[in-house]
């Protein structure tokens, strides 16, 4: 993969020119960060669990009618994507009270919302990511008011379909990061899901114990990340058992956590 | 005044019951504060200017069909208003980048906007006012859906007359902030705009000089408060010199300054 030319390097990923035009390849590094890159470690093998568990949220999305970015998964640590211009902004759906909207509207941790609330943040390292709202985003341009609302509608859907699907394996919900892009076809262009949606992007409780099973784990110095992704993954019924037992190399899974989002 | 009953105290206004049912007398205090009142002084006839000067808007803005809660000025330093529940945000229309927005997405002070941007501010001293979006607005309750439609129209409406009116006195209209509430007429409840609109809530430069004429002068220690908003009052001809000049009492112009509001 090396002799391919590096389109973008972000925090926890690495796109690199795909083998047809209009493709690319996503490549999951194990770099977890945090609080805009201030927190930095390098976890053995996170990039591959998310991998494999956005590979499969991605392709439950495709299946229900809702366009992604993905394609195929290529390898333990790669999958091949169309090539979409993403839209900069990190779009946020929250159920319940966590992380920096406990602490700005003054709410405990873990209160359930009235409903479900979409926030937006602008993706701007020099700026730390601000919240930006509707008004800020059509008069920059920044996107159309007719995306934003297919970006809502968007985003809902796979709140209800994510909110069933973690629910089903035990694990609640409680909020969600994620990207758009535009993809040109032709004279068309829509909207469709790109990055990913792994434990990095959401964050996951256990429902009887409440236990944190996303990145908030490497956020607090929580420790036992990597157990807490492959539990995950585990009760996605993505890994069979053997997967997470497997003598690992530098490349197989071991232990996990990363990427970026402080919502 | 003092023997009526005090409703609420602010940081630059005292309401006080009125003489009828459903009214309020609104006294205009000196005490100029910013930052969440972490900076605070008192700024002799600051109150006496910005009650003849949001008399002055009121007045023009009922005459243009904007419902207000204002019946008429009582004397130097009181205005008898309906009472209305208030919305608790801080609706703040911008037309040029200054302030907190300059500051959270990067922007030169003085760059006109693309095109004006409304935001909201929760009101809640504990929480430093933070920003916050239709979706949080909605969620929580604190205004509904019509009612945010009515308060985005009317401060469209208040922009454009405000930036006429100030553009004709030589001033340009950076930005403004305005607070809304609910007035309950038997059966009937409609939105009306509140509180004040004076230099302690705009954002006011001379179009010449661009010298601020507004509480940014308080804020950033750049003295001459009182002159500015004399200046202010001088251009939208609501002040004859003599007012200026006349000896003052406690009670009378004499300088400058206050309120809340760091937009």
């Amino acid at each position: 993969m090396n002799r391919r030319r590096r389109i973008y390097e972000g925090k926890a990923k690495i796109l690199y020119e795909g083998p047809e035009p209009g493709t690319l390849v996503q490549f999951f590094k194990d770099d977890a960060t945090a609080f805009n890159a201030k927190k930095h470690e390098v976890i053995d093998g996170k990039g591959v669990l998310n991998n494999r568990i956005s590979e499969y949220i991605f392709t439950q999305l495709n299946q229900i009618g809702i366009p992604t970015h993905f394609i195929r998964r290529l390898n333990m640590r790669e999958q091949l994507i169309r090539e979409v211009e993403i839209i900069p902004l990190e779009v946020v759906v929250r159920n319940v009270a966590a992380g920096s909207l406990a602490k700005r509207l003054g709410l405990e941790e873990g209160t359930v919302l009235p409903r479900s609330i979409i926030e937006f943040y602008y993706k701007a390292d020099a700026l730390d990511d601000p919240m930006v709202s509707e008004e800020h985003i059509t008069a920059f341009g920044w996107a159309s008011p007719q995306e934003l609302d297919d970006i809502m509608a968007m985003a809902i859907r796979i709140n209800d379909f994510l909110s069933g699907l973690f629910l089903g394996a035990g694990i609640q919900l409680v909020d969600f990061k994620i990207e758009c892009g535009r993809l040109f076809e032709g004279d068309l262009m829509r909207i469709v899901l790109a990055d990913e949606i792994s434990p990095d992007s959401c964050r996951l409780w256990d429902v009887a114990t409440k236990e944190k099973m996303d990145k908030d784990r490497f956020r607090r110095d929580l420790g036992g990340l990597v157990e807490a992704y492959q539990e995950v993954a585990r009760r996605l019924g993505i890994m069979n058992e053997t997967d997470a037992n497997r003598p690992t190399g530098p490349v197989l899974v071991a232990s996990s956590d990363g990427n970026e989002t402080q919502h």
